[in-house]
């Protein structure tokens, strides 16, 4: 399975249980600095393979010293394995189940720790490093670590962000585990019933594979801060009041001139920069002439599916490039290949 | 079509066209209080008909006295009518084109007042009113102005509740036609680079019609605050770091205790509520056993496919009902009774 926990987010109320998580020897904990992991290198299956990118897995003796520090720390819980049970870790060690150890879950902690004590770990760890800029390298963690990542990394994002309350521009405090925010203005109106300032966000984003209306050439673009040669899907911030199917139409005609009828969802990919949800779509073109806004992306092309297959599928790269297998881009464009070929 | 105006995103930095439109005696202002819009009633095409509630489409002259008001309103570019032209309205009217109509682009704005200016209004206005409380009355609406709506109210929502710098607490100024916030703080780290703080905020919801593994039931809930006997689809908050159909798997789960298999993308509904976009999935269940939780919903049960038809299709609502037909959920429930029927 592409999932390592169960959220649990019934016990992000449950103090109690949450401490005496935090608290114990199986508890996992990742390790963060600056929004970047903590991960090591781990020899592939066989010698001969690439070593790879892995989520440094520590427990609470290796963090005790960072938590202590009276610099600021977050604590997030990220929620329980779904694989590792007490009772295997007991026999694996030879040992019976201790009492406290109660209902046998293994908890998984995220922990963002200041500038001082991540050098300071480092210098203990010497095989670890955090993952520093995260894009590209997110992408090469497993799909089930990148997961975890995406999920502890956005809402990091949103406590170093949102440190303060919108509506009252107040202090706010860390609740539930890391899932809520409270001001603590005392008479602030955030505190009168549900409201979003409370929570962390997710921002939709649409990300579309465009078929030209002769079906077989699809529209890629680029930024000018990709690298050289690198095409991908043409991709746009979901609007307040919009649909998902006209935000598609309306990103495309912007950023490149074509008019699109029907639009079809594929897949999606959280995308923890800082806190996007990717959502993949099939978009057909009704019209096929470009005009490029330049503010928006520096290039937009039809390229034939002959074109994509040579580089998608027969690893030809010396036109133009694509976006690894990982991310949605990559999967929508192979999508796209596999339909009607 | 469903859809009234082109945004024209381009348009919200452009500030000289944007005055420009906003002293234009063409363009449509249309009203807010207290997040609600001024509507007001219209008889239906024939006589016989309910009359209708529609936005009210007001003009500059109406609004000026408003807007020079020195309490505080906020304005908002909603974007150039799709059907309406100037040089239309000219003809119409026996005139020409003026030459600083220029592009004859009709510009929509939402116009938001404090509560006394909307009481001189009303006063003035006595066939118009706000709609208060927006819901379930926003669902009265047409299909094309209740989109407009939707995008309105979610932006207005946010610069009420958005008012000061989450980054740093200061105070904020609004920008591109309502569409930007920016921080007033000289040295806020809000200023450096692109960050979400200076958006508006879009929360995905997950919205599911979950089919019983007999494919010949289906579960609806009700919460405590619902009107007596209305059931509808289970619905959650996209949480970060997932996918849509984790969370409609999570969703389920949590608040009735059913496990979902396979999860497939229906359609999506902006829900101004305050700024949700729903987004509707069928959900195929693995197991059957219910266990409500009690703290997120009153109760879920599984509805046979008779029952359904009999409420949906033939209006017998002794038993129980659902949401009006402009629901998603109403949508989704249909959907899935002209699914293998
Ligand atoms: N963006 C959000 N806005 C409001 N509530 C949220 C949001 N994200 C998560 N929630 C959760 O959803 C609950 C409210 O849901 P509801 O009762 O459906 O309005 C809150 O208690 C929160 O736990
Ligand atoms: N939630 C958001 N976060 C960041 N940028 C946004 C957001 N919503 C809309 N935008 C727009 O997207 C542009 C940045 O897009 P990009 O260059 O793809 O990162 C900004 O200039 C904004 O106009």
């Amino acid at each position: 399975g592409t999932t390592l926990l169960d959220r649990r987010s019934d016990k992000r109320i449950d103090s109690k249980w949450l401490s005496k998580k935090q608290n114990h020897p199986a508890t996992v904990y990742i390790l963060f600095s600056d929004l970047s992991p903590l991960v090591t290198l781990s020899g592939g299956a066989e010698k001969s393979q690439q070593p790879e990118v892995r989520l440094c897995r520590l427990h609470h003796k290796d963090v005790q010293q960072c938590m202590n520090q009276t610099e600021e720390v977050t604590l997030i819980f990220l929620g329980v394995d779904l694989q590792l049970h007490m009772s295997l870790l007991a026999a694996y060690n030879g040992k019976v189940l201790q009492e406290d150890d109660e209902d046998g879950l293994v908890a998984w902690f995220a922990l963002s720790i200041n500038p001082t004590s991540a050098e300071r770990f480092k210098q203990k760890h010497e095989d670890c490093y955090f993952l520093h800029p995260p894009m590209p390298a997110l992408l090469q963690l497993p799909e089930n670590e990148a997961g975890v990542v995406a999920q502890a990394r956005s809402i990091l994002a949103w406590h170093s962000r949102y440190r303060f309350c919108p509506t009252c521009g107040s202090a706010t405090k860390i609740e539930e585990g890391g899932y809520k925010k409270t001001c603590m203005k005392e008479d602030c109106p955030s505190l009168q019933g549900v409201h979003n300032t409370s929570y962390p966000r997710v921002d939709p984003v649409v990300i579309m594979q465009v078929i030209h209306p002769d079906g077989n050439h699809c529209l890629l673009g680029r930024q000018k801060r990709f690298p050289p040669g690198m095409f991908t899907c043409l991709a746009g911030f979901v609007e307040p009041g919009e649909t998902i199917e006209d935000a598609v139409r309306r990103e495309v005609e912007e950023e490149a001139g074509v008019k699109v009828g029907h639009v079809q969802y594929v897949s999606c990919q959280p995308w923890p920069m800082p806190s996007s949800l990717m959502i993949g779509c099939l978009a057909v073109a009704v019209s096929s002439e470009i005009r490029v806004d330049k503010n928006e992306i520096e290039d937009a092309r039809w390229f034939t599916r002959e074109q994509v297959v040579d580089v998608l599928i027969k690893g030809n790269q010396r036109s133009f490039f694509v976006p690894p297998s990982r991310a949605i881009a990559h999967q929508l464009i192979k999508h796209w290949i596999g339909m009607n070929a």
